[in-house]
């Protein structure tokens, strides 16, 4: 009971952080933002974690497990559950989710800088890139994809594509740029690895 | 003569910043830093940039320009230039461009919060992947690459890749990723495209 409660005030703390980012950005956030968030005390906010960067440590975990069970839960063949994996990084102007993208963007630029953000992101990218890895080699198997695909270069290059896809996005305030690289990833990329497209 | 000199000053500025961002990175560069590293007085350098931003505007200006240069200035046919400008945006651990790679990530990550920051990347991203799409075209009109390509979107992907792995390589610390995407570029993307690969 203790320690479900625990959990729930924990979540809680997690979806404040989340909103205070999305309202406030990385750089001028404060342990005040996200208590006023949560609705409760600073003093309870450093009951729980000891300091900002512990607090965004495990913010980070969370919202990266987040998208890793999100990628787990995509079902299909495995070419559609690649074109659906590549389509979560499409983010336009108006969607709820490019405050956070913006407030994870800065978050990012601090992690050369922070072992502990740098192994969070590190280990991360090694399970996203297994996964689309994962559908690449089960493709191969069920004979979608040519044979002669290497999963994990493949993996590298689609993910570093739509990052840098959104990055750019946000940062010249183009958000034509993901869908459109995410139309020429399956044009010039996943169409060509198809069995029967080319040989 | 004046002319001559007051570039010649500025030159010497743009310098200082080069290697006062590359020691003290984005997030705590200060004019005295600059100063510093031009070897005369923070005066000297309000007399030619009333404030940080408006002298940080022109760096960006000078370090895109001297990229777009550089690009300009590859020679040989056109998939040839096209897997040279792929290089350029390989960075690995001990090259010197490493830390200004780390302080331009930073000054990327505030482009969406300003303005003057935002304008000069995208007036940049427009000018480059101009360029590259100028050696699809080309390698189209030359019969080096397939008539279905289309230079833009071509274009995009292969900016978008680049990026993404040159900052997954610096936020996560595996400096074999640009190398790894490099790569997969040129075999799944770039080599699928020369005619006669595949139809």
């Amino acid at each position: 009971m203790g320690g479900e409660g625990q959990s729930e005030t924990r979540e809680a703390i997690m979806e404040a952080t989340y909103r205070a980012l999305c309202d406030h950005g990385y750089a001028s956030l404060t342990m005040q933002n996200i208590a006023d968030e949560f609705g409760k005390s600073k003093g309870l906010l450093h009951y729980h974690f000891d300091s900002k960067e512990e607090l965004l440590v495990a913010f980070i975990d969370y919202l990266l497990a987040g998208f890793e069970d999100d990628i787990a839960s995509i079902e299909g063949p495995p070419d559609e559950r690649l074109a659906a994996f590549i389509e979560r990084f499409v983010v336009a102007n108006g969607d709820e989710r490019r405050a956070l993208h913006l407030a994870l963007l800065e978050l990012r630029a601090q992690a050369p800088f922070n072992d502990r953000f740098r192994d969070q992101l590190a280990r991360s990218d090694a399970i996203v890139r297994a996964a689309v890895a994962d559908m690449v080699d089960e493709g191969i198997t069920t004979g979608v994809f040519r044979a002669d695909t290497d999963p994990d270069a493949l993996a590298r290059v689609v993910l570093a594509a739509m990052d840098g896809a959104r990055m750019r996005g946000l940062t010249i305030g183009d958000d034509t740029y993901p869908a459109a690289v995410r139309d020429a990833l399956i044009t010039y990329v996943l169409d060509d690895l198809l069995v029967g497209a080319a040989e």
